[in-house]
């Protein structure tokens, strides 16, 4: 292909992007949550997109949309599918490239694939999951946990910040709360799930390259913090004798970050910047909220990810103990909850393999094996079978915020690379 | 008086507080605001009570309830008015004394009077102010502002956190957002202003006292810190060169209690606890506020108060100084906006005077005089005249939560108080 034809492609990407990136819950910036009125427009949009491409579009009972390319006669692969794809929820305030590239990407693939005349012996199926962020649930990946049968914990009763169940948004969203298990695909019938997606990271644009395959994506945990101290009047309660809920979490919050830095060992003694730890923490609650009234009571939310499961076990041991030295100092009540946890997913080596002799031939050099910091749907699909992933570039490798961005260049290469690794597959 | 029949008139007080406490925006907390329908249904309240005692009510255009007991006679006073009062809006999940007290106090007064027969040659004035505590807007003590025509900066225009201006709040309310300045009492025709509170401190518990005459009130300024950095993904930002507006705030917080702790000379040396200076952080909002998003902004409030204005203005540098120097080395934005600025409000001598020996009559000891931590209606007050504050032991020193508590005998004693201290204006 001429680099026009490929960057042709990347600007059809960026024009569908543009689209998804107009429904929103408010005005002026992106934020599409889960199972909401925004999940549904970008859904119908998205099936519209796979009908025009040939695909059998269905719905499934997580809000998952399905895109069903048959195989091509009765060989021996037939009954299996390979899957690609992504998540179309995102962030608060978000970027436009973040999950919804891996959808696009595969719709656009499929319609490369029909304007090769390539015939594939097996199904491929292109997935656009509705959950991937976790922000307006405790919870994350329930579309492609119900889609890899890896939904383990009890979950739907699981409540937003308006106290509305995971049960009865899906049962208002038009899906089927009790028919999550029936969802799950068989391991027999998978051949793999191969996922494109911005980095996200700075390691790719350092480096000067488009695209990157990615190895392993880190293993994360999520925990609640809550911080239970007295609430007083804030004139008459002399310094020495508070019992303040939002001081100890900032010298909780304090001590994080401290951690954080300490067993990022990765960073300080590479050259290109691999983050071997990152702890987060991203939501606060202070209650009872008044200007005048001493805090008594702080919730936090904490993300820790990290390249090694006993990296982030370590770190997370030391994080308890330290809030429990600041609480006991400061005559406050401390509580650790862990909302959820994910092991380190690793990549399987022939999709690694595949995907690498992909971007070799596409972008005519070596591809990078890199890390993913960022946590995938992957981390899911990985217990249906093998899963690879294509990382594209993004400027200054921003991403969870509007100024997020991946040029029409790389996206198309992008496309053209999961194009060779599908077409690599029936090989 | 005997005890019973002071105890007796405590009990109705607290009889009255149980009924004002069950008018609350929140089921099972005590919550009410200005301008609310909660308002609404508490001042119907106190002007039924007000009417019921006899007095000739009205609401003016900022929502206050007056009750005017006229002069008897027409003596050289009888076109002035001596004011007692508080307010009756409450912090988020309050406690039922702050404020209401005052009130009922005012009108079980005039009860007491009525019962001896008093005639004054001079009117007597109970207020309910509807905003005192400044939680729903950003601006306190409108009521006795607007009374006591020390409204100086234009308000009208702020707004609640649902984008409500006051002016238009007022409007709703059946106020009269054009008629606040028509509102000002004249000093000439004012003999001053009474509030019976409670201490919301420890002084008077610790010292075994059940009132105190109150000699000021703390100077206080309400402050706005917004912080900017840059909001990123959680997963692949390396810890070393995130701008976290969040991590950078806790600091900020830590750095504003430690200046607290540092200039609050006056506790460490005395016997009693006396407050020379507080600092608290009570609202905290981190933007956008998702678990794994690295927050790109935060803003947080300060709230500062001391015994004398100049170590108020030097902890407000200090403070200034430290957030200037943390914003700096963390490469992140930080503002500080001053919301609002109070002096040392210094209650009259004479009135401290009437109070103390009125105090000194009713518990039979000498009236302890103690500075007031808290604000009060009586900084707005003292611009129209003198003012005067008497004080009520309440239990652990706890208040703006749902322990506060007073005793009646303590309360009785305090109504006993006031109407000692109104006897005493008249001679």
């Amino acid at each position: 292909m001429t680099p026009e034809a490929v960057t042709a492609i990347g600007k059809r990407a960026e024009a569908m992007l543009d689209a998804l990136a107009l429904i929103s819950a408010d005005p002026g910036r992106l934020t599409r949550l889960y199972l909401t009125e925004e999940h549904r427009r970008a859904a119908r949009l998205v099936a519209e997109w796979m009908r025009s491409a040939g695909l059998k579009v269905r719905m499934d009972a997580a809000g998952t949309v399905h895109g069903l390319l048959p195989a091509a006669g009765d060989g021996p692969l037939a009954g299996k599918r390979l899957l690609v794809g992504s998540h179309i929820d995102t962030v608060v305030d978000a970027g436009r490239y973040d999950g919804t590239f891996g959808v696009v990407a595969g719709i656009l693939a499929v319609e490369e694939l029909r304007r090769r005349s390539v015939a594939l012996p097996f199904g491929l199926e292109v997935l656009a999951f509705g959950d991937e962020e976790g922000v307006r649930f405790p919870k994350t990946l329930i579309g492609s946990s119900v889609v890899a049968g890896a939904l383990r914990d009890p979950m739907l009763d699981l409540t937003d910040a308006e106290g509305v169940t995971i049960r009865a948004a899906l049962a208002a969203f038009g899906g089927d709360p009790d028919a999550l298990d029936a969802e799950a695909y068989r391991p027999e019938d998978t051949l793999g799930y191969v996922e494109a997606h911005i980095e996200q990271g700075p390691v790719l644009e350092r480096l000067g390259l488009p695209l990157g395959v990615v190895t392993s994506i880190a293993g994360q945990a999520r925990f609640r913090i809550i911080v239970k101290g007295e609430a007083g009047h804030a004139g008459t309660v002399p310094m020495a004798i508070r019992r303040d809920a939002l001081t100890a979490a900032a010298e909780m919050i304090l001590a994080i970050e401290a951690i954080g830095m300490i067993f990022d060992i990765g960073h300080a003694g590479e050259e290109v910047a691999r983050t071997a730890i990152v702890a987060t923490v991203g939501e606060v609650k202070v209650l009872p909220g008044a200007g005048n009234v001493i805090p008594g009571e702080v919730r936090f939310s904490l993300d820790l990810r990290a390249a090694e499961d006993a990296v982030r076990v370590g770190a997370e041991a030391e994080i308890r103990q330290r809030i429990g030295e600041i609480a006991a100092r400061r005559n406050v009540d401390a509580v650790v909850e862990t909302v959820h946890e994910k092991p380190v997913a690793t990549c399987a080596p022939a999709m690694v393999g595949r995907i690498g002799t992909a971007i070799g031939r596409v972008t005519g050099g070596e591809a990078h094996r890199m890390m993913s910091g960022a946590g995938h749907d992957g981390q899911a699909m990985c217990h249906l079978g093998p899963i690879g992933m294509i990382f594209v570039r993004c400027r200054g490798g921003i991403s969870h915020n509007p100024a997020e961005y991946a040029s029409p260049e790389d996206m198309g290469l992008a496309v053209v690379a999961l194009v060779e690794t599908i077409i690599a597959t029936s090989g």
